[in-house]
């Protein structure tokens, strides 16, 4: 995963979402990107998490280096079990592909109102998208962050040390 | 996934459910869709639902281009932990056939009564195959209503804002 | 799956379970089947569920059409446990065979006394078996029943219908 | 799996367990066969049981009929999780080789005290690796015990029949 | 696995961890082995511990015999949910690409504060490290090590042994 330009990701986003996570990945895509960079994007909008595995794995074999893969799961136990369902499919996806999907989860309970709520999601799909970015285009600035406890949307945890 | 004509939706459902989902489906497709898509519909009926991914995925294989795989889930523990197992197959049916299959999954704790639940079973069914119609010929409209909070069955949860 | 004739069906049970379901398995497909059916029934034992999916796929393997496995399930929660793992690996099974596994699955604490655990493992065993004579020559037979609360074992739950 | 000669299983277990599992099993392959079986062992220890499923299919693949994977799982909920995907893995294993994994699972809390636990630890691996060694060269000794409520290292649970 | 010489051992860590458990691996690697191991040693970092299967399995096919996929898991419930799917993607990655990846998982609850947990990880880390060293350059150590409860961080659980 060196740096290279041209490089194309996908974003694959759900109607369920109650906020347009897709066009918040895009759109800071764009800012993180240079014209040099000549990044690609392209984006596939499915109804549920359940079915963003096969869309995803499918833009990584037309030609995707990497997909973002954007849900928001509700509050319910069934919600739970279908966030894992889905999880489980985009692992199966990526190693099938051989190739990276970032999935950005938003837990409607980890919110305390729908404001919060929108802010949360538009917050942790960009973080996750400048993630993305990096991976493809500048991994040593993933490598300079190691166990630096980085958290996308809420405050990052930080790094905790050995005692001297 | 670009607008076509000639394409083939299969129709899974089961002798379990209490209600005819896999009837609702084709109706709901022959409904949905104009003689000039020159749509083909497969139905394949099984015992339950754990037997669905792999008939949807011989349906895949056998040319169909997205499968509406319909099932009714019990109350019991058991009952939710098949559910899980089943998910998790038709995940993977998915994933290794490169197409999508649209689960419709009723719980029948979902509904005060049988009578709920029977215009839930049809509601839900008929919405994912409009999305199964519109994933196939009409993939722009399905953009259109990203991140909208779009539900299958009961009201549409609706999208939230970010503050201005 | 049309209907054909000549077809073969293997059977995968266990050493663990208390009723010899095996028998009662390859018993009712002999009553379902016609002598003009050319009905062959392969069976392997195994020690217990976790054993089932690869001695199943590898029946299908060597010529199988179908599997019916059978299996009964403790009452503690590593064996509930157990038959999760059991049903994820037939899935896979199905999956990577491409053709079915009928999954029979008994939980001890399904009945009150040891009299209905018999009957009742014996009674799933043989309507899962009569299911699956149908999958293999009479597919229309299953669909004249979709969704129609077919249970096997204790009563159906039958049907239910939209308010008019 | 007919009667054959010139067989080879593997045992592979953990320096987690606290009981040599693995040892254990060798001794009863070797008390179990005859010279004139030539069956041949190999034998692999990993760390823990999640590191089983990918040395067990390793074996396999370099020509191992069956292998039997042995660990012991803690108390703690975090172990039953990894045991769940040390199971999951087995089943992967297993059809991804199509060859049986024999799964020796002891848990910690099975067992009164550390006496009983190595004697619970020692038996039933014991008690599989029987199993195995019918499984290649007797499988007509499981056919007999089919549905007869067969246990490894607690007493059997026995056959139940039905009302006359 | 039999003792060799220039092999090469894969590192992945994420930046979620609140420690840089990927230095430490490194760090052990270097301590454990000698020049005449000609040890090579790969590191990649990646956002979270569900990025970890693919990163790792892409450095197995890219020549790694072995990964160390270190990561930190939260305290809720929604984190050991994360967990199990990362771990069900390891189980798969390893099978697929036929290496032994070894996860070292540390959850954050393991430890009373962070101080102890800064050197959890440190430690468990580096035992993992020392054993993924074992497993390509010295398997008899391992061999030698079975079932005398063996842990990583805290202390061993020691070995049981039979009555006499």
């Amino acid at each position: 995963m060196t740096k290279a330009r041209g490089r194309r990701i996908g974003v694959v986003d759900t109607t369920f979402a109650r906020f347009d996570m897709g066009a918040a990945a895009v759109d800071e895509l764009r800012k993180a990107s240079k014209p040099s960079d000549r990044l690609r994007i392209d984006r596939v909008v499915v109804p549920g998490i359940k079915d963003l595995p096969v869309a995803a794995k499918n833009l990584l074999d037309a030609g995707c280096d990497l997909v973002i893969a954007c849900g928001m799961v509700g509050g319910a136990e069934v919600d739970r079990q279908c966030a894992l369902v889905a999880d489980i499919g985009l692992q199966q996806a990526q190693l099938l592909a051989g190739k990276p999907i970032l999935g950005v989860a938003v837990y409607e309970q980890e919110a305390k109102d729908e404001r919060e709520l929108a802010w949360l999601m538009d917050r942790r799909t960009r973080e996750h998208a400048a993630n993305a970015y990096q991976m493809l285009y500048r991994p040593e600035a993933l490598l300079a962050k190691a166990g630096t406890g980085q958290r996308q949307g809420f405050a990052d945890a930080g790094p905790i040390r050995l005692e001297g």
